[in-house]
């Protein structure tokens, strides 16, 4: 049992790599069988077929970035705009290494296959929306502390996603970080512009 | 010769339309010949390779989206901020149809073969930063009239489009145009904000 799911997350662990590195339908099962060093006995013994393997691949994506930013310390702030912020910094700090290091398994995946494999799009779509559903009660504590209305919490949340994920195509485009950290810094200004402290008169304050 | 170009730009057409519903590597030679109604030999007669006609592709999206733009209405406002704001409203009124309809090309192919086709990645990187660049005289005139300078033209060109190349992946990850009409709501909430005029006191007019 033990070697049989080593086996199962060593294809799972192929497919984080390799569907980031040069997408999900140009990624064979040969591929992954090979990356993963499984025989492909091995393969169907764990997955019916390729896209099986993507949902679980999506989902693993899930725990581990949910791991990753339960963990992180953004949340320690006493302020929710600070939460928000210094989540925004963590972000940021993740533009490291290789574009394949940085980018996002599931906003890769549902590019592709959001008209043909509805299952994978909605693990896809579970990943994302679950990610920014984290967000949501800082944004929410914030809004009320600071008096902002135009816009739900979730409405912000599932902005900064749309942002992160449209970054990775400009640094895709470009062949770096760089591209992306300039988004990350125009949407951190956006955030830091709607909930300035107002006076009484309605003035921002400088 | 007619009878060729013909079938050079069914084949342009077929991949527009299948590159954007299911992706690149899944769309097959197979596949555009019978979408364009041409045969084998007919492709390969004007393209190497899937990949070179992947590049023509992307070049056509850039001249027809080029054209679109060029002869959309939200060049005629006389305020530089008026055109950037008119310009947003512009790319929300496309939001229409089916997500295939009103989603990328090129973010779709970059998003997959950044790594592995060089040549499509560059025409890619060409069409959109080649619309950023478009922008860039507009907010760099909107930047000098409101007294703007925490960041470049280009910087903020660039970002606009990670916006809606995020916005199109929140749409096919939820399966409709929606989501994205909303995160192009908060980048023309956040380009109100950087050029609400000030007084000379340095406080935001209400």
């Amino acid at each position: 049992m033990a070697r049989e799911s080593t086996a199962r997350q060593k294809l799972v662990d192929a497919a984080l790599s390799l569907v980031r590195t040069k997408g999900y339908a140009a990624t064979s099962v040969d591929e992954l069988c090979a990356r993963a060093g499984v025989t492909k006995g091995a393969f169907f013994h764990h997955f019916a077929n390729k896209d099986a393997l993507a949902v679980a691949a999506a989902e693993h994506w899930s725990e581990m970035t949910g791991a990753l930013f339960r963990d992180a310390p953004y949340h320690r702030h006493r302020d929710p705009l600070d939460r928000v912020l210094a989540y925004l910094d963590f972000r940021k700090s993740l533009l490291k290494g290789a574009v394949p290091d940085f980018t996002c398994l599931v906003g890769t995946m549902v590019q592709e296959v959001y008209a043909t494999h509805p299952d994978i799009r909605a693990a896809c779509d579970a990943s994302i929306s679950g990610h920014a559903a984290t967000l949501e009660a800082d944004i929410a504590e914030a809004m009320k502390l600071y008096g902002v209305t135009s816009f739900t919490a979730a409405s912000l949340a599932l902005h900064t996603q749309a942002v992160l994920q449209g970054a990775f195509i400009l640094a895709k485009a470009k062949g770096g970080p760089r591209i992306a950290a300039a988004s990350i810094d125009h949407l951190r200004r956006y955030i830091e512009l709607l909930f300035q402290p107002k006076d009484h008169k309605g003035r921002t304050r400088q």
